[in-house]
């Protein structure tokens, strides 16, 4: 009797176990299926942000927070923007029959292009939240914003060659002295001009802001050989640069 | 002596096999660094095809034929297709105060928008080859490419609108026939017009052709509500659609 029920017991607590082990499997099949159909997911919003699909959108979606924040900090970010520099060093060594009139030049983004602001959304939600402007720009006047290195060598080849350079950003006007700060600070000096939002561009959107700018500044005589910015509205309208180029951001979008 | 000589042995062969599995770790280490770096750079490669930052490539780099394979076999790019689309039904909804006079239209491409090459290319390196024109052309006469399914879905929506649709392809003239039946036997009806390189296309751009091509549409009296493709350079020039959309597609370049 007593053999019968200890071999009972051990056939039970065999199938318990058996059965466990099968529920623990099914589980973490469960737990990697879900994070790989995540990682999808937030991927292709990412790549169709990068391919100009996705436009206007006002937060990073929720579940994708993570995924964007492992991306903006990681190795590949850096790798997919210095590439994109490198491919600027490339189109500058063949394309530019530069007149050294002093009227050849090149335009550059701030924030995400010269500046990180990274810092500033590392502590806001990585994109998860809606852009508050007057907390980015508290952060702004810290002047702690680092450089991006990969650009930051850039700078200063191009300004080498002997081209103009011109930051035109959408900033506004009151952040000058800060920007101006932040921007020596790190290591960029000898630019031609420093573009900020006047009062009455702040109501326009930054892409005809932009457009206008440079409408001036051909205007002036200038030949605009290039613009780099991870905006695609820093790129778009008239009149166009011989050619742009656009860093990876999927924090927030400029429209 | 023959005590000594065992404890010896004993001693040496722990110390070779410790020395083997050290290194075995450092090779597992190397190689684990190696395929990174090498992620990191077709990763890369690819993300600045996609920003439009690297153009008129030939081929793709030797070492990322593997990666770019895989990508483009891949569920991820299946989700990066599905969300270009998602995104234009939802640009779609929104967007356009269609006026029912037959003039409201739309733009696809035709190779890697409704029909795929990926066969092609599977078995002709991936992109690693230059591009073979009439190999290919051979290939498109066995009218046997697949259709994308997220856009033949797309294709019909759009359609049943009352928006009429325009095939604008790279594809030669005389390829209208294979054309023709390889879009009717994927499941593609009811388009407005297929538009193919004539012979004094073929010595002009893409981006050049196809442009002329909308110039005409818009002469014709149409509204272009958007435009999609699986190319930069279908996208590019004036006249300008309303909106484009952009597919993923890193095996070759048309300029």
């Amino acid at each position: 009797m007593a053999r019968n029920l200890v071999l009972i017991l051990a056939f039970a607590s065999l199938c318990i176990g058996s059965v466990l082990a099968d529920w623990n499997i099914l589980n973490q099949m469960r737990r990697t299926a879900v994070r790989d159909s995540l990682k999808n997911y937030c991927e292709s919003w990412r790549m169709n942000v990068e391919l100009n699909n996705i436009r206007e959108f006002e937060v990073v979606p929720q579940e994708c927070t993570d995924y964007i924040k492992k991306y903006m900090t990681s190795s590949q970010y850096k790798a997919d923007s210095e590439r994109a520099i490198e491919e600027v060093k490339l189109y500058l060594s063949g394309c530019c029959s530069l007149e050294g009139d002093g009227k050849d030049a090149w335009i550059f983004d701030v924030d995400d292009t010269l500046l990180s602001t990274i810092p500033y959304f590392k502590k806001h939600g990585f994109g998860g939240e809606k852009l508050n402007a007057s907390s980015l720009e508290e952060w702004m006047k810290e002047i702690k914003a680092p450089a991006l290195d990969h650009t930051l060598n850039l700078f200063h080849e191009i300004k080498n060659r002997g081209v103009k350079i011109f930051l035109v950003s959408s900033r506004k006007e009151y952040l000058r002295s800060y920007t101006v700060d932040n921007l020596i600070n790190v290591g960029y000096h000898g630019w031609t001009s420093l573009e900020l939002r006047a009062l009455e561009d702040e109501y326009k959107k930054v892409k005809q802001y932009k457009a206008e700018v440079r409408k001036r500044l051909v205007n002036e005589g200038y030949r605009i050989w290039g613009i780099i910015g991870d905006q695609w509205s820093s790129l778009a309208g008239h009149p166009r640069p011989k050619r742009t180029f656009k860093l990876p951001n999927s924090i927030y979008y400029l429209s």
